[in-house]
């Protein structure tokens, strides 16, 4: 696949074919998560609510497909370099992880403060983990550096095409899935961090169903793709915000994702970190899920009643499940 | 499906076939659970640990298949009258969501000290529940006089051929699933409360792959499993036993399921509590999976090195999440 019809990032959009063609090359690689349904969410909703349960998927988040996609297309002379990328979370866990599978050399930047968890996640793939102090190292210098010096490629957790087409593939699963029970969605949501995930899976779902709704969530504080789409630009988030959604912290949307973004999603829902603690724990006690905070910011707008979804079908991403046992267990007390 | 060819319950064999003819008349309304698998599980296990993820089926356990299955047969004359079944957990969460999806009346006969959640779930299908005494009531006598005066058919969580058809079904699926993953299960664990589950999955899993290993999993102080394997007939738990596997407390073998799984299984194995918690805990991390205590006994197993897997492909089912959030908290305490 080639994406270089534009030379402008603004005018970027995502073939379907992309995303197609990613599902073909990942498909034997990843899980084919579930989409679940329950009767006493449903109630809680007042809709019917299928949840695409991404994170079972392999590292606990669908971070796992945009990774898998890009590794899979390096070149044969790019292998022995391997992959360098910079991450504090999901995107580390797995870089690090499809790079094991496939015998690459894996390099990944994470800040000193990154959760211990994460860090040792990361290693136990066999990934070469170089910390960095957030105050006074440039984490994107440091990864060309290294990029240069060890003849690795880097690859970044969303602005890159084939990323956003990987990440596609949770839509185009989710369509099938539903068109397999029967249901037609009205509506899908999922959160938005740099907006990869929701590019790929508003490409895969508007080509497919162009009458469907697609949103994006982010927590308070986050809010930069709902007031980017709201004013037709990119726009930052003022510094020094707070979240439990450790996932969703990115300061402003991607080039390209926005590029997408700004034509196909019907706009940005905010949740409040008390709203994801109950989505989490909804999510405990409905599906069986353990759901980390920035993946249970869709589930968190339904319940909150953000968005009139009365009578609808309406499909959410779980994006993600890497969250330690205190975190989770605030979602309880 | 006929099972009149044996007389005498210690005849009894359960067909392939009757699997096979469940899983046709179930699938539609059945979520395909996925089989999951993790690096860092596998490494602390030293085996391909592939876990079926059946809590993530409808109500939260296996047990909406059997009832499924079952209640799809209903005679057009029975529809009326509906279903009786006792049970203070996912039995009486499975027949009474398969009666609301059906249309059917569904009255359950639960101890006045079952967990409020559950008897909340019941009701919340629309079930009438029926609460008795533990100490001064008979369940079955009292189930009997309801299905005579209201033409109701009893529906029993395990001693009945179609109930072990449809629990069959996991293992078809699990089999497909490592199947279509290339792997071939050397052994597969489930747990065990009547046998029913561990029955039908022996059957799918003995008839497929013959050589392969199955292993009824309990905890400690009601290992009637394994105690009547080694005896070859059927034994009695002392009273006054604890456990936290609540889904897992029967006195003795089924009589129908123990005449399948005497002649299939390779054994038993048992489980503590705390090797229980742990396996909780276990799942939580590695596979972002709530699992009540029942459900990981045989993930617990594999974890304290109950068997030796070393290097081989095991499959176990992880059979319900329904688990309060204090006894799940208890696995990280």
């Amino acid at each position: 696949m080639t994406f270089k019809q534009h030379q402008d990032a603004s005018g970027f959009t995502l073939p379907f074919e992309a995303i197609t063609a990613a599902h073909d090359r990942i498909r034997e690689r990843i899980i084919e998560t579930p989409l679940l349904e329950s009767a006493a969410l449903n109630a809680l909703v007042g809709a019917r609510v299928l949840v695409k349960a991404e994170s079972l998927q392999k590292t606990g988040s669908f971070k796992f497909r945009g990774a898998c996609n890009r590794a899979l297309q390096l070149a044969p002379h790019e292998r022995s370099g391997g992959i360098v990328a910079w991450s504090s979370g999901n995107h580390a866990l797995a870089i690090s992880a499809v790079c094991a599978e496939l015998g690459v050399p894996a390099t990944i930047l994470m800040p000193l403060d990154a959760p211990r968890a994460k860090v040792d996640g990361a290693k136990s793939y066999g990934a070469e983990v170089r910390l960095y102090d957030r105050q006074t190292e440039d984490r994107e210098a440091l990864g060309r550096e290294i990029a240069d010096r060890t003849n690795a490629v880097i690859v970044p957790p969303y602005d890159d095409p084939e990323i956003m087409a990987g990440q596609g593939t949770v839509g185009l699963e989710l369509l099938a899935q539903a068109r397999e029970a029967g249901l037609k969605p009205d509506a899908v949501l999922a959160s938005a961090s740099g907006g990869g995930l929701i590019a790929g899976v508003a490409t895969a779902v508007r080509t497919t169903l162009p009458d469907a709704q697609v949103f994006a969530v982010e927590p308070e504080g986050f809010d930069d793709h709902a007031r980017s789409l709201a004013a037709g630009a990119r726009v930052r988030n003022e510094p020094g915000a707070q979240s439990i959604c450790d996932s969703l912290h990115v300061p402003t949307p991607g080039e390209l994702t926005f590029s997408v973004n700004h034509r196909l999603l019907t706009g940005g829902l905010t949740v409040s970190d008390t709203e994801v603690r109950r989505a989490m724990r909804v999510a405990f006690e409905t599906l069986k899920l353990v759901a980390e905070p920035g993946g249970a910011a869709p589930l968190a707008a339904l319940l909150a009643g953000k968005l009139d979804v009365s009578g609808k079908t309406v499909v959410t991403v779980l994006s993600g499940g890497n969250v330690d046992a205190d975190m989770f267990q605030s979602a309880f007390s």
